[in-house]
């Protein structure tokens, strides 16, 4: 079989986690929490399955849980959105983004996408028998050069991705950020695919900066969310896209025959648990922020280099001090040797700048945190 | 936004579920049980909830479900398949359906699908920029005429979906069915996405004839079935896709982006199930073939004329003693003021025959078949 995704192997989330396992080494590579969701949640889980709920959900995903969601927004954002025509639920965020390319994105269009970037975006554009048209970032604070993006337009421009806060830098847009991009996106007809997926967890009185807060952004913009990241659940696959009523109907087209519908327990869980815990999401930034201080407190004494972290569980370092090779090699010899799983910026990357930087994720226990410190600490 | 899918709509099968309980009819339409999941299946996942298990499942599964499916396929179809190579755990066997398409199928080429076929194949194949070639199977017995399908074979075509035992009609492949697609098969140099969701379900002791059964076949096969379907949880969303190590290579590029992973709890659930009970898929055979005679001996006494049900949970019927109105109609005026919900078979087919035929599904418990009966016999 010819493929058609020559440039694809083996996700560097996979492999770092499949070494780390091998290597018994402590996992801070591959995004996700070492401890579990609130027991609430799951109980609600447990509960709904005995009570029923067990055959197909609605295509869009439960009623309930998307009227959540749209009080959410409204409380949060400050815009109210059709529960029955703007929001659907997906088989976590991966599904949400590969939908809203597929639905909107034709066989020799571009979309921009600014680097480093999530691994999944290229794949999903290419597929399409489009072209991802890379403008990186700025080091070392990964802000967006907004003439260079606006450079980069041409007239097969049908998209721009944005993903704040950033993974793998936590980088958080301002809101001159929303106005740029805004800006862009109207100037030249572009659709905007938003990856908010941890629009909870940004730091120091910081204010998550969601499309949905711009109105003449909103109006072109597929924000899509993950519940996974925000309830400590990663393996439960479960998503959603908001975005205005045509550019939905079009993602729904694509998301009733990619996976029809999602796991319906869980709908009902994250709806009680939405109703009856704000309170979860909302403690999330202190929660977080008292983790990530934690770790860089604990890797001060370190020869890595922190780079400041605004929000996302993920902190960058410099390791030029500690050994000059690429950063494959460093988090390749990191695992095997010194026991820690990190994960290499390059293949954030379509073309690498000449840095010496890894990403350690910090949702973790204090004691992960802290076996994993004492072995950096030793480099 | 210019549509990508101009030909899609809602899917029949949300049309009719949502008139039905508009109606408050009873809802025999979409293909799913009013009954729930084995207990011990629902208690395994709530356990395993508890235990851990709620971030990522590894990209292809986890391997204690891989080996399950192994060692239930070698059973079953005397096949032995690569645990780490030739198996991947998708979000449903909807998933599955469509990376099987999406990895495989280019712009440009076309793939033959046997109508009346499952409503999700062709915008699969649109998306890709690919054409279908619908050949229609025999009426009344839904037999594959192969001379025909050998006639629709062209250079360019790439992939052949089957589906057996078949939505809507329930016809079961014969080894001579088997032979046949194989033989054409490789004459071709075609792909076989076989699509074998109701493999556990066939009657009056006539076998599955798996796509893994036949060697020169499975080699170029890509084999999806649904837990959904086995085990009365449609609404959990697992299936997976069997397929030869360089095709499950193709595959999981495609799946990697798409879902990424599925739902971990339920994967355990599944792996346990199987360890410890395969009774329960042993036993659907003669637990679906009562429910079929009990509704066929319930509607003999109406006007409908019962087509043949060889396998699967769907029940045909002849309504043209009733009214001479086309299916759509018939349908719409059977959910609105008889209160019953059954699926027209037109949008299952490119070109609808001149047929007075709908789909019943007898997934239900014996008291919502015996109510549904009953207002099926005043016609
Ligand atoms: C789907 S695996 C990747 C998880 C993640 O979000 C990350 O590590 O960046
Ligand atoms: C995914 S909804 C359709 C369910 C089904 O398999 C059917 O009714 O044919």
């Amino acid at each position: 079989i010819e493929t058609k995704l020559p440039a694809v192997g083996t996700t560097i989330f996979t492999v770092m986690s499949q070494l780390a396992i091998e290597h018994k080494a402590i996992n801070l590579g591959q995004g996700f929490p070492d401890f579990d969701p609130p027991p609430a949640l799951v109980d609600a889980l447990a509960r709904t399955m005995r009570e029923g709920h067990n055959q197909y959900a609605p295509m869009t995903g439960i009623t309930a849980l998307r009227e959540q969601i749209a009080l959410k927004t409204e409380r949060l954002y400050g815009r109210r959105i059709g529960v029955d025509t703007e929001i659907t639920v997906t088989s976590g965020a991966t599904e949400a983004l590969f939908a809203a390319i597929a639905c909107s994105v034709r066989a020799g269009e571009e979309v921009i996408v600014l680097d480093p970037c999530y691994d999944s975006y290229q794949p999903a554009i290419d597929l399409q028998g489009a072209r991802a048209v890379h403008v990186p970032l700025r080091l070392p604070d990964f802000s967006v050069d907004w003439q260079r993006v606006r450079d980069a337009v041409t007239p097969c421009t049908r998209m721009i991705i944005v993903n704040s806060p950033h993974n793998p830098s936590g980088a958080v847009f301002s809101t001159a950020d929303l106005d740029a991009l805004a800006e862009l996106a109207q100037a030249h007809g572009l659709w905007v695919l938003s990856d908010e997926v941890y629009e909870h967890i940004v730091f120091d009185d910081a204010q998550h900066q969601s499309a949905l807060r711009h109105p003449a952004l909103a109006e072109r913009s597929f924000v899509v969310s993950s519940f996974g990241k925000t309830y400590h659940c990663t393996g439960w696959k479960l998503g959603y896209c908001i975005a205005p009523k045509t550019l939905s109907a079009e993602f729904r087209k694509v998301h009733q025959y990619l996976t029809f519908c999602s796991f319906q327990p869980a709908q009902w869980a994250f709806a009680e648990m939405l109703a009856q815990a704000p309170g979860h999401y909302l403690a999330l930034p202190a929660f977080y922020q008292a983790k990530r201080d934690h770790f860089r407190a604990l890797l001060a004494p370190s020869r890595l280099q922190l780079l400041s972290v605004p929000g996302g569980y993920f902190q960058l370092a410099d390791y030029s001090a500690i050994r000059d090779v690429d950063d494959l090699n460093f988090c390749d010899w990191l695992v095997r040797e010194v026991g820690v799983a990190a994960i290499p910026l390059s293949p954030f990357y379509e073309t690498p700048p000449d840095a010496r930087l890894l990403r350690f994720c910090f949702a973790k226990s204090d004691a992960t945190l802290a076996a994993a410190a004492e072995r950096l600490c030793k480099l």
